[in-house]
């Protein structure tokens, strides 16, 4: 290999990551700043540097640059070149299948479908929102099938969220999380000691619940000096470099939970960003693995270290302070409270344990929706047919049913199964912690969050996409991934909680 | 002319102006919500864009659009057309005349320039930037050259901000406007009564203060559906569309003038970009017409409205129940101290009657600096020597003499003129808009400004770059421009104030 060849590549793949981070910046923008009637034009903008990007990944200099680097000694030799080449190998191959054109055409329905989304919650009306689901599942199976695939059309778009996994994979450590989990959360609602969740509907006022969410933030280890927190109407994580990542939340003053959980979750994200190797800023070596990694990373902050008892035991007096409703509740009460599992209508709201039932609910209709067996018009019957047989409960409008997320507006069908992943690859990955810093509760207990964050950074966000996902979880667990760590998780927090 | 190459020409001229857009959402993220770490990757993924938009003004495609079109009949029928045409002719004869090399220079000198300059101002001393404005005055000259130019080369120079502008015209009305302004500014100092200015250093919160800028800034008529007012450390207006406009101003707990007539003037500039036709977005009959016609719409609201005795009898009430510390100032007193007239140092903080001789400083100072009349080492001295003869006043050092402004660093030797202009483009515009509306103090009065409003959006706005600047002034005002409008509004709002 030429030196000089890798080194115009990597500038190559450097400046196609800046068009992205230009993108991300722009979506950003949308969500948290632009002015209501910008839509239009922001659309053009976001199709313009979308094509820019297409053009970017697709060149044939681009092309030619990769057959002359796969074929040389750098693809096998060091791992840094090795796994810059593999996955923009990978990437360029995805992206030259997808001609210019359908690229800007699902920019520009995208932008426009997210203001229809926005208008169809409000008015709690599918209806509304139909035409552009129908427009943007017939733009992503033109893109399956100009992508390739084997078994399942579905496959080629998780491809894009969860490379190397395949539904049917999928699908079988699904079916055996639903058989346990069904019946451990009916057994969890017929126990003798039930939550008080009324607690949490308590008023706490929007400025005391921002100031809390910051600090706790920036406990566990989120860098303001390379981030921000904002507002907006679903929450995410924007990251463009580990140097410049944002956060949003939102705020509810009869339920401060969803500030304060939502805020530990979307640092978890920006803490995997903000540790991403900064020598390999804009190259794969420094990007995260996969939405289902990142995700195992903002659950274990929310849940696994964010709803523990020792971090209560170290941060409620700092809430009852914050929260003078809150003066009269014990820890204890509080603790059981915001573990409360109770199947109910929101996704982002969901429990530990019921969370991954809205997940095989999504997957199941995606996979249907994709391959045409399930039409747009019957999705919110079909939904509230899966809610009733998931968690029994029946959504009580579209609103906290099938518009509830914004994830169908922007056409990534396919991104649902990451998040359950997630809670499995967080809780194999959270055990492993555990056998390798056994006094892990011991550090939350006095506020220190840094063993848990440096394990994480060395073990997991320091290899950027070194491995895929499903060698990441055997690398650092030594073992492959599996339904039984977040079981074992739910049945050690959950029955002691409830008495069972 | 085929109508499809006209419509070709329309969307690259529509992507150029999008790449812009890109741009400015960028620059404004950086001002207002980037992360303090994110700056070196922002710098790149500007270079990225500036290079794309560089690309896209400078193609032989797109050269060749223009050359089919300019010699076609739409250049001469349809006013639309034959404007987008001249003036995208005219941009990008310009930019193709500049080579690359050159412009990634200027880039570099800037950028150095800009450390120096912050340095020099800091320790108030010239020679330390003496080497760089020598560079950037050697690379502007080359610019020029390639540029082209008539009488002056400096003419060449202007042309980028206020396009068709002559200094030889522009020394004729101000050397006219000097004549009267400076005995009548030396009269008001002798004059029996004096205001009070202290009175504006009382004591007003930041929070008041934002809240009664917003209030104005919608009373007037800017738009919150179409924009947004931020805070960042020097104001601007940012605008990307008239369906997209930022502004931003800084508030002094001790000075509250600075953010309320700060944001008044940038909601002027923000109440223009909104005015402009929306079917004409991203071309040239939607743009503004130069800088100089911009900032004539700034002043107008800041000054001629916001400064205006009317104004104040409408919203003096509400000021003081903002601002507590103002309820026992009588309006008389307030509306005379936020009318004070008081030669000084520092342009951006000079009043309405002493700024142009600011003005008529650095005009004649850059002329002979383009020229090379005079030598960059003596700038020091003409500069406070020219302060003496304006303004009566010597800088007690470089810092807040020939240091202060930024734009010496950024090489946009040309620019300062504008400023001026809009200031008697403002006047006599004004003055047209009473002859049309004869109750215009009515309206004000009755905090009704959307007449005042309405006619400037279709006598200006709706005109986008339809008419060049000295001609928009004939056709709105029926005479060439002229200093005598600006001077008879500043003799009828001062000589009664100031009892002469």
């Amino acid at each position: 290999m030429s030196s000089s060849t890798y080194s115009q590549f990597v500038n190559h793949v450097r400046d196609i990551h800046r068009a992205q981070a230009i993108e991300s910046v722009l979506e950003w923008d949308q969500e948290t700043c632009m002015p209501r009637r910008g839509a239009a034009e922001r659309a053009e903008q976001l199709a313009l540097i979308a094509g820019i990007v297409h053009d970017r990944r697709t060149s044939d200099e681009f092309g030619g640059m990769i057959q002359r680097l796969a074929g040389s000694d750098a693809a096998g030799q060091d791992h840094v070149a090795a796994t810059n080449i593999r996955e923009m190998k990978r990437q360029y191959e995805r992206a030259v299948r997808i001609p210019r054109q359908l690229v800007q055409e699902l920019a520009r329905t995208v932008a426009l479908a997210k203001g229809a989304w926005v208008e169809a919650k409000r008015d709690s009306d599918f209806a509304k929102f139909a035409p552009h689901v129908e427009r943007l599942l017939d733009l992503k199976r033109q893109v399956a099938d100009l992508v390739g695939w084997g078994e399942e059309r579905y496959d080629a778009l998780m491809d894009e969220y969860e490379p190397g996994a395949t539904s049917a994979a999928i699908q079988r450590v699904f079916d055996q999380l639903r058989a346990e989990l069904v019946p451990f959360i009916q057994s969890l609602g017929r126990a003798p000691r039930q939550p008080d969740r009324s607690l949490l509907a308590r008023h706490c006022p929007q400025a005391a619940q921002a100031e809390l969410s910051r600090r706790f933030a920036a406990a566990i280890g989120f860098n303001f000096d390379a981030g921000r927190i904002d507002v907006s109407a679903h929450p995410f994580c924007s990251g463009t470099s580990p140097h410049d990542v944002r956060l949003t939340t939102r705020y509810r003053e009869d339920y401060f939970p969803s500030a304060l959980f939502g805020t530990l979750h979307e640092a978890g994200h920006g803490m995997y960003e903000q540790g991403l190797d900064p020598a390999h800023v804009g190259t794969p070596m420094g990007w995260a693995v996969s939405l289902g990694i990142h995700e195992s990373q903002s659950l274990m902050w929310e849940n696994m270290v964010g709803r523990s008892r020792p971090f209560w035991e170290h941060f409620y007096p700092d809430l009852q302070t914050a929260f003078p409703a809150m003066k009269d509740v014990p820890l204890d009460a509080f603790y059981f409270a915001v573990n409360a599992v109770t199947p109910s209508f929101i996704r982002v709201e969901a429990d530990e344990a019921t969370y991954n039932l809205h997940i095989v609910l999504r997957f199941g209709l995606e996979r249907q929706m994709i391959a045409g067996t399930l039409a747009v018009r019957d999705i919110p019957d079909a939904w509230n047919a899966g809610m009733r047989d998931l968690l029994g409960v029946t959504p009580t409008s579209d609103a906290v049913g099938c518009l509830q997320d914004i994830h169908w507006s922007q056409g990534t069908f396919g991104y649902f199964p990451t998040y359950a992943l997630g809670k499995l690859y967080a809780a194999q990955f959270f055990a492993a912690a555990r056998r390798a810093m056994p006094d892990l509760d011991g550090t939350f207990r006095r506020g220190d969050f840094g063993p848990l964050l440096d394990w994480l950074r060395s073990n997991i966000h320091r290899h950027g996409q070194r491995y895929r996902a499903h060698e990441l979880v055997k690398v650092v667990t030594g073992a492959e991934l599996s339904h039984r760590p977040f079981m074992d998780y739910l049945a050690g927090k959950f029955r002691p909680l409830y008495g069972i």
